[in-house]
């Protein structure tokens, strides 16, 4: 299998929090892969085969699956015999978008001007003109409103505080897609920002140490890209 | 079994939308119950047998159980052999949090001047001198801001927006707690106000018209209180 990603400036180095979901959702099933990294301005012309224009992109012999969700699904039924990332598919499906709404987007404003930082000099004319929108400001405004953006992002996170000072994973016992979904959004933001997003009582930060040790510790070598 | 509940100034109406999600779960579990009415100020000294503030309390023989999360949680296990609310349990509980921050809240501010108004003589100073502090201003005052809320709302409705193009209930093919604790929010609204807080259009609309044919119409039932 072939896993296409984005890098920074460092082409060892991944950061796309869609990505990180589908390397800890291949880690989960156990299945080996290469990956194949992308600046953003290579992702239109390097992924067209797969009429996509996002990474990941998972090639499997013949198949080109795209978009998270897709690949997960993909891979759950391709390989029902490796141990399953859903306890319950409709309500991951679900999760995803709560995710995407509550809190990747108010950590996309909190993080935009330190992505900006470690993307690939080939990529910032890109960037801009394609995120700008999206945050309806620059991207300096945003490094300069991101208390504001860094609350409403803290503020989400209260379900999820509650939720583990009981529970180990979202997955119960053992972690499922939304976790690595969850975890692959910190470590989007770890990969390229020094910001503290999670306060060191939050039981959300015992639940990230516990991720940071699945799979040979895959997520938890993950340090700010240079 | 007995359901404490809460009602309006007709004692036949109950409204609140933590008592909907267990009558919809012991729907669900096909247990018969029999319901007690309680105005808010009948509830301290209503349901101080059972060390509980606040509705739903649920008497099953000689166990007395309050919160709708932990009274859902005992129809499972003490009735494994019915129909199963969860499909995945942990997933559930994340969801009440979620469901409680992006939804309930939203709403409050949107119905509260409504609520006030089909609520008991009796209960509207208990009410005001409670709820005010939790809305940050006045009933009124909310009830004349009530677009902004109303925007919030809908705003944080997309991800089920999203979901329901595609997918039937959240548990799938059948609904489970999350639909139930979704539902017995919109029960919420219909039963207090006369606000359109879903479009026609919306996927949302299909599924509550599903849920409202669930065990009888139950819900569909449910009218604004005169």
């Amino acid at each position: 299998m072939k896993l296409y990603e984005l890098v920074g400036r460092d082409k060892t180095k991944g950061f796309s929090p869609f990505v990180w979901r589908i390397k800890m959702a291949l880690a989960h099933k156990g299945l080996d892969y290469e990956l194949v990294p992308l600046h953003f301005t290579e992702i239109k012309d390097a992924l067209s085969f797969a009429d996509s224009k996002t990474v990941p992109v998972l090639v499997d012999g013949d198949h080109a699956v795209s978009d998270s969700w897709d690949i997960a699904c993909y891979l759950e039924d391709r390989y029902p015999g490796k141990p399953s990332l859903f306890n319950d598919r409709p309500a991951a499906k679900l999760f995803h978008y709560q995710l995407a709404q509550t809190l990747l987007m108010p950590l996309f404003r909190t993080i935009v001007a330190d992505i900006f930082k470690v993307i690939d000099d080939q990529d910032k004319e890109y960037f801009r003109a394609t995120r700008e929108p999206r945050i309806k400001c620059t991207i300096e405004q945003a490094g300069e409103d991101l208390e504001e953006s860094l609350m409403i992002f803290k503020g989400n996170l209260w379900p999820y505080s509650q939720f583990f000072k009981s529970d180990d994973y979202i997955g119960g016992d053992n972690p499922v897609y939304q976790d690595y979904a969850l975890y692959g959004m910190f470590l989007w933001a770890r990969a390229t920002s020094s910001k503290k997003i999670v306060d060191d009582e939050d039981p959300i930060a015992n639940w990230i140490m516990r991720m940071d040790q699945c799979f040979g510790g895959i997520g938890g070598q993950v340090q700010k890209i240079k």
